[in-house]
């Protein structure tokens, strides 16, 4: 079949099965995702032989080990999307909170409901528990989703989808409340993002590239998670030994995620104090560093560029700024930061307020590290991505940022005179 | 100046711009809006000139009178203007509210802080009076704005700029907080949906044709308006008398508007009751019907094609459809509807439930009439434009609508276990 006509037929059908997930109580919801994890657990050898057959594939195309590592699934890893399904129904249902009902002057009653967006469109790697991950929060948020996984995956995708199919089926719910794209053909990505009547948001997983393609083409909106540039600012009254704990947190906890520390910038009356110390401790882990001029004078490292800024690095190498004042540390948070999430350590009530206002970014963080920007530490529950955009839905989204609300207005046969 | 290199200057601008206006405080932007009130008062003259000359040039195009209306400026436009502006600052500041601050189990408190979008985009019809309006909302919730008015009001745009660059000096802001574009060149347009580097949203405000084309073009979010094709559902057990008096009131109140009924759905069970008696009284007000096979065996008028379904009719037409049950009337609003404002007239609780949860629109409406979706009377003190999109916002915009939620983290020196 051709990928505009499958295309049709998978976005009409996710469509109208949006409308009726998004009118199905939470009981059914969750029976749904139980039936889904018991097909997982019955399936498992299934998925494994499926899941060899993408490996074996992937090797033969030359895939690096990084890629290889997402692609597998063994039984630790079908074990979690189980247990993940699990964490998903205990999570509270959001659709359909009613909030702020307000009599207004002309005696209407007037507040807000929340409400499905309708079809989620999800693009992401050759990671096959995140097909379960996704259909899961769009399911339980009350959405229609559209999956499509990397090509290198289709075999496990397939596999996953039968069990997907199976679990909505015997919680009575049509097969389209969650479609898993069969097709490798790179046209139905081109599709999934010109379609609103299909599709009403695309939330894009992988590469700033990939994503930075996608959110140029699309004629749907986008939530986008473009880059972690994150930064810490260190300022002249933090306490030095929290300043120093956080830092070697920030950025040596995990190097490749995208809430570590890039760049770290220094007061100038802590920085002859501060940075000696800091660089040791980054020496024990391995750690480069690119500095300013006035950071070179301090400790070893190369100069840093303008390029470097910017950079996210996602391994052991950071950047570090000597600035005057807050004010500089903010403009260069704001300037060369990517919106993630960016910190002050400081004891200063009135500098932290001033921080937390003036930065620019979807978490803003005071004396803690920037590791704790993620879906659980905040108490979401579960995370299908991170927001880096401003309109909707800033840094972790969760099962919230897959709703809106929606107006309920209240009378009594009132008109408007 | 070239296009490119003009917008390259003010979205620069307007840029830093934005940084400062979102660290103002209330009182600061409440005393631009004041200042830009008086700039506006002592400018009437110089105002009205300018407007002649806007006025004269439209007439002599061969403008129409509708256009033209919107175009022209009096005594007695201005003076609401100048109301308009006391009203913004008189609404609350919605800027750096912060809620839902919680404690997490890894001792880090975790909420959200209110905070702007950063540049707003506005693009509109030659209609000058919007330049106040859009400049007051989105100076009042934080943001920096660049104003695109119509081609045909670009002497009166540049009468009320300069009492908007008066006003904001005053007030000690810098003038690029509200970028009245001063050139008539269509190129700009394009550049303003194309450049996420300058701007953060683009709220258009005109016809369906205009939106379609800045949505299908933009790289930048666009919060949409596209039409309101409005129901409301006549249930069998409703009070025909409230019927009666809402479908005449959220037909005939205004035709013009976007909350105006535009299609209404009767049950069957009440429709030879009721169809009579709501004919008539549309008879009197000379709306003209298009109607079902059973709607024309009860009242005289014109067969409804499937196009009048999808019709907003902006004017004395109404199409009528007799349904079978409330699931009939449901699934017509989300096919057929535009997501904007919708109703139900009934007595009973648990249908009025299911109408409200079922229904996929902007607004949802309980036995009142469809005409009460507006800022003004959902209490919102004023607003940008009404959303038909699902992400963001939905139904009326005011100063929220121009907002989003960015985390706030606040630990003692909390690391990431």
């Amino acid at each position: 079949m051709e990928a505009s006509e499958y295309f049709k037929r998978v976005g009409a059908a996710a469509r109208d099965a949006s409308r009726v997930i998004a009118a199905a109580g939470t009981e059914q919801k969750n029976q749904a995702l139980a039936e889904i994890g018991r097909s997982l657990d019955s399936a498992r050898s299934e998925i494994l032989i499926a899941n060899k057959l993408d490996m074996d594939a992937g090797r033969d195309k030359g895939l690096d080990s990084a890629l290889l590592d997402r692609l597998e699934l063994n039984e630790d890893r079908i074990a979690a999307m189980i247990e993940g399904l699990v964490q998903v129904a205990n999570l509270p249902d959001p659709v359909g909170e009613i909030t702020d009902m307000d009599y207004r002057p002309s005696g209407i009653q007037v507040g807000k409901m929340r409400s499905p967006l309708g079809v989620i469109g999800i693009i992401y790697e050759s990671r096959p528990n995140v097909t379960i991950d996704a259909a899961a929060l769009c399911l339980k948020s009350g959405n229609a989703s559209i999956l499509r996984g990397g090509s290198e995956s289709i075999n496990s995708n397939r596999a996953i989808a039968k069990c997907i199919k199976k679990g909505l089926e015997t919680a009575g719910l049509p097969e389209a409340v969650v479609v898993v794209v069969d097709s490798a053909d790179r046209e139905l990505v081109g599709l999934m993002i010109a379609s609103p009547e299909y599709v009403d948001v695309i939330v894009p997983r992988g590469g700033k590239g990939l994503i930075e393609r996608i959110a140029n083409n699309a004629r749907v909106p986008v939530i986008k998670h473009l880059e972690g540039n994150c930064h810490l600012y260190v300022h002249s009254d933090a306490i030095l030994e929290n300043a120093l704990s956080l830092c070697v947190n920030a950025k040596t906890h995990r190097y490749g995620v995208c809430n570590a520390m890039e760049s770290l910038l220094v007061h100038e009356q802590v920085a002859a104090q501060f940075l000696p110390n800091l660089a040791t401790a980054f020496q024990e882990k391995g750690v480069l560093i690119r500095g300013c001029e006035r950071t070179l004078s301090l400790v070893d490292g190369e100069a840093a560029t303008e390029a470097d800024w910017y950079e996210e690095y996602l391994g052991p190498t950071i950047s570090i700024r000597v600035v005057d004042d807050i004010g500089e540390a903010i403009s260069h948070i704001n300037k060369y930061g990517s919106g993630h999430t960016d910190g002050i350590v400081s004891q200063d009530y009135s500098l932290a307020r001033r921080f937390m206002r003036e930065v620019d970014s979807g978490s803003v963080v005071v004396n803690a590290s920037t590791r704790f920007a993620d879906g659980f530490e905040y108490g979401l529950g579960a995370e299908i991505g991170t927001s880096t955009d401003k309109i909707h839905v800033r840094g972790p989204v969760g099962l919230e940022g897959l709703t809106s609300q929606k107006w309920i207005v209240l009378g009594e046969g009132h008109i408007r005179a």
